[in-house]
């Protein structure tokens, strides 16, 4: 047995013991310590490089690793083999997917306005805010000896008399409670109760002696592939009480829907997939922001998830195989079968699970909750909804109709799959612009002022790509065609660009762009755009005929639509057309938590929306393969571009 | 640290260290062995005998311990500090109550009689024996590219169309298996269903593949405060597949429900009163009946417990004290908020446990069942229904009314608080004569033949009582009046009767009857005629009026009603009025689980039972004294015991 220590930026480390020739990757795995390896550890996207701080591993050379970097002791986790005892740096990039749990300071408001946007616009368009939560006040006889009716009916009987309700359901938990808390309080006290459409039942969820401040929380989770993001909200007013996001712990089995599925139904699988994404992901993020809000989890009484067909099922354990083999039939598209102790989420044990509808294998909750705040149903002119997911969903469509379809893009729009791609959290450059002459970049970094740049977030990425391209630093197929100093070539002959060499970086490795990561983007535009065309065309619709583009997804905010119309990821019309409207898997969440008709408007949106299998469409894989050039073989699709 | 053995008669032990000082009742609580003491360890009941095999300890001579047994090692457990390495016996008799579960035969069939009889007697009384289970068998088109419904909402389709129910539940655990199921067996499936009495709900408990066996489980379970008896029962036939046994784990912190109840609101108290009951008792009796035959614990989907009141709540971990102090105000009756998952028991997460209805903090379900199939409600004539448990419980009435009561009768009949006390179950002498020249005693022994004496259950201790008074050796006090080989008198004068020498024993120790264990066994007697006689005053009736009395409760099935009207117990009135009816808590639960009209049957009778506070009648505590004598103070009262 030799010892491994992995070393982490923040200070940080961790100890542990392995085998002669265990897999390094394997070993951090053992002790959850989070090393990105989107291709599942084959060596072929070379995110889970370390440094070797002491002793030595059997580790070969490969393209991902420059001569100088192996000499600097860069190795790939997934590569190297246990030897003796080592000591290794982890970069925060390999782990960013992971340890970068952020909880957002609201004190700004820039974190919330856009969720009272969607508050507002689905408000306007005439769904009321009420939900299906309240608080009720109940004042009993205190018992005697000529009174002696149990707890529980003197409890239901008031219930009844004040609300008119039929039936009144008391779970174990309030059951367990009462004899106390009505003794404390004199028989006077607070409920919170959950009232079903129609008046005639309650579910009463949680008592509380007489005046006691009452939150009623909610919590709504967007569960994208890549990344998780939630809000913990007072389901009352609507307000916002805490926001976090994380990678989701379930990267490191796969980048893709499809690797996780194919790990979940290895033995014990889906049980280290569920717990990847609750126990690592889900209520770490619930801890820290009751934490940060001083909020008591088990006041959490109702959660919305938004997520895609394969993360809704990986998230409840539920067999992921039906989905991706054919006829790609999952277990649900919408159930009310779900409650929070039966998976184990950190919050009210009786809270309900509601889940944004899916409307196939592979257009999920996500979407139905993202069109849902969009506002495509509500309006007669034509919109065109974009969630730049690890899978691109498109829905094409206004309040007559809607047609969705999926693409799978990839992890690059969320930074994965990119050597220095990061989500879009602090030190990750969102915006760049390169000098033509000098060809030197400015970036604009995610965080506090005089934050250094880690990796590239997506809408980073579209800059730097649009910019190399612009300036002429790259051909159409992504190929470095100028020399300078920030231009580089390894041993294999691939060219990168330098952003930020490791003195002007915040972290222990340059900052930098190479032609895998540029491949690997322009597949993913081109996917989108591929997938635009094909869904507009068999509705013998043009892209001229699209009235507004609504783009959604972890991208990040700073995306600018010129560069993104440059590099041939959305269609040449005017600028003015495009939205970024953020998270709206979350914002759609959020509203579905609010609002019982929002929530239900969502069911019925999934139920009229069409669904278009690319694949079936003959014509998809040529159009896929046009699109894989910077803007496109075919530069008449991008007039303006080519007018620069 | 001191190094301590336990050992037992089976020949197993166990082994722990203890602190200098510790006492040894604690210290065998802590490793789970455990030492009856009813009393609570303050030495006044004399059970937790110990015999030193090795090593010495620190224990004080007391009363129950004779010179003699002294110097051969024999100690109480409750009064001995650890001094050293030691190694102790701890006979049977000491642990008799828990140790001994007892999965019952079932090929004799008069195990099961008693249920069948219970069983018909409700059928004769027009009850249906149809609850609301039942198996289902559903197919589905097997889904294709054009007809891709999830597999939950192609359930619940099916089931709907077959059974014109308005809603369908599946629970998590049904949901999270279907894929598989569904895919196994091609879209046909048969499932366990409970329909709701208006046919409009459905809720599904479990899905097999089609053509499987399938049989609904169902758990009868009475919770006695000595004694819990449990049946694992065929919810379709009424079949019985397994019977059980056991004391209540309970026992080791207090032989009565008040001891329990303070023990339950020490800090951490309620918890381990209810892994007492529910992971040392109930658990393990349900594993035994599966193991012995082999069923699948998973397949009981609905259990009944029948128990006082004071036993339901601390089964459910919900507050006792609000039971013992005035007002006496329980958490609940009845209640449909309790779930096997709720509480931890190891039946099908979702099975429901029912609960036979309290009708006050002293009288409880194990009442209510056993009044449902005594058949009192059911008939014109007068009827005495008497639960000889912990708890003393009466209910008198016909057709017309009902009128119920409670006394404190201790453990006696169970065989607790009698030195040499027993569970009716193997090595019990159930029954026994004495020759009045000789003094020399003649028993049956319940067992296999040649099985050995080991103890005394409750109706052997009524027998040897009433044949030492009948033969003279006793006077109407309890006092030992004559001299012979079988009489002793320890060195405080107390007199005792030796039912067998050590050498004719099947223990470690002679089984004997003391002045002490008369004593309390006369003022079980003395409680139950005295409350027999209070609320019969009460009604203005008299015992003449009586036409029939059910007696019920873990006295054994031996119990010589001749006898037991000679000490006192029962009133001076024919003896073919008297019929004994078992464990008819357990069968009331049993036919609850059979019947939803029983199950509703036991709610009407609760609800119109009326409740006599003995405690509250000024005459009792008057009558109770005058009881305390062989027969009573008052001889006039039993005419036809003079008269012998």
């Amino acid at each position: 047995m030799f010892k491994v220590t992995f070393k982490f930026e923040s200070g940080e480390d961790v100890t542990t013991f392995a085998q002669e020739n265990e897999n390094l990757l394997e070993v951090a795995r053992k002790v959850n310590v989070a090393i990105d390896a989107p291709c599942g550890g084959n060596a072929s996207c070379g995110k889970c490089r370390v440094k070797i701080l002491e002793g030595n591993i059997d580790s070969p050379k490969t393209r991902h690793i420059s001569d100088e970097e192996y000499n600097n002791g860069w190795r790939l986790a997934c590569v190297s083999k246990v030897t003796g005892d080592i000591a290794v740096q982890v970069p925060d990039i390999a782990s960013a997917y992971r340890s970068r749990m952020k909880v957002a300071d609201l004190s700004s408001k820039k974190e919330i306005a856009i969720f009272e946007n969607a508050k507002n616009d689905i408000e306007e368009a005439g769904i009321a805010l009420t939900n299906s939560m309240g608080i009720l006040d109940i004042e009993m006889n205190v018992p005697t000896l000529d009174d002696t009716m149990p707890d529980n009916e003197r409890f239901i009987r008031a219930i009844k008399k004040k609300t008119g309700a039929a039936r009144v359901r008391l779970p174990f938990q309030v059951l367990n409670k009462i004899a106390r808390i009505f003794r404390e309080s004199a028989f006077q006290v607070r409920c919170v109760i959950r009232t079903s459409a129609n008046k005639d039942d309650i579910f009463v969820y949680d008592v509380y002696p007489k005046d006691a401040e009452v939150v009623i929380g909610g919590l709504a989770v967007d569960i994208g592939t890549t990344t998780v993001s939630a809000l913990l909200i007072n389901m009352e007013t609507g307000e916002i009480i805490g926001k976090a996001s994380a990678g989701n712990g379930q990267i490191r089995y796969g980048a893709d829907v499809i690797n996780r599925i194919i790990e979940s139904m290895k033995p014990g699988g889906s049980k280290k997939l569920q717990d990847a994404v609750i126990k690592e992901t889900i209520n770490p993020m619930i801890e820290q922001m009751c934490r940060a809000s001083g909020f008591n989890p088990d006041h959490i009484y109702r959660m919305c998830v938004a997520g895609n067909t394969t993360m809704n099922h990986l998230l409840t354990g539920m067999e992921g195989d039906p989905i991706r083999m054919e006829p790609y039939i999952p277990t649900f598209y919408k159930t009310n079968s779900l409650f929070a102790s039966d998976i184990g989420i950190r919050i009210n044990r009786d809270a309900h699970i509601i889940i944004a509808p899916n409307i196939g294998s592979y257009v999920g909750g996500d979407i139905t909750a993202g069109v849902l705040v969009s506002m495509l149903w509500n309006r007669p002119e034509f919109s065109l909804f974009i969630d730049l997911g690890t899978n691109g969903e498109l829905v094409f469509g206004n309040s007559d109709f809607m047609m969705s379809c999926a693409c799978s893009a990839g992890p690059a729009f969320e930074g994965g799959d990119i050597s220095c791609g990061m989500r879009a959290t602090d030190g990750a450059i969102e915006a760049c612009t390169i000098d033509k002459e000098t060809m030197e970049p400015s970036y604009r970094v995610i965080g506090e002022e005089g934050q250094k740049p880690i990796g590239l977030c997506g809408s980073g990425i579209i800059d730097v790509i649009a910019e190399l391209f612009r300036t002429g630093i790259i051909n159409p197929k992504g190929k470095f065609i100028r020399e300078g100093k920030r231009i580089r070539h390894d041993r294999y002959g691939m060219g990168s660009y330098v952003l930020a060499f490791e003195e002007e970086a915040g972290s222990v490795k340059d900052v930098e762009i190479n032609e895998v990561d540029i491949d690997n983007f322009i597949r993913a535009k081109g996917a989108i755009f591929s997938a635009i065309r094909t869904m507009l065309a068999s509705l013998d619709f043009d892209v001229e005929m699209i009235d507004d583009v609504y783009v959604a997804g972890g991208i990040g905010s700073g995306i600018n639509m010129r560069n993104a119309v440059r590099i041939g990821m959305f269609p040449d019309i005017p600028l003015e057309k495009f939205h970024y409207i953020g998270n709206s898997s979350l914002s759609g969440a959020y509203t579905m938590l609010l609002s019982r008709e929002a929530e239900r408007k969502c069911y019925d949106l999934a139920s009229n929306m069409t669904y278009l299998e690319l694949s079936a469409v003959p014509t998809y894989m040529d159009e896929f393969v046009a699109c894989c050039f910077i803007p496109h073989t075919d530069t008449s699709l991008f007039p303006s571009c080519t007018q620069e």
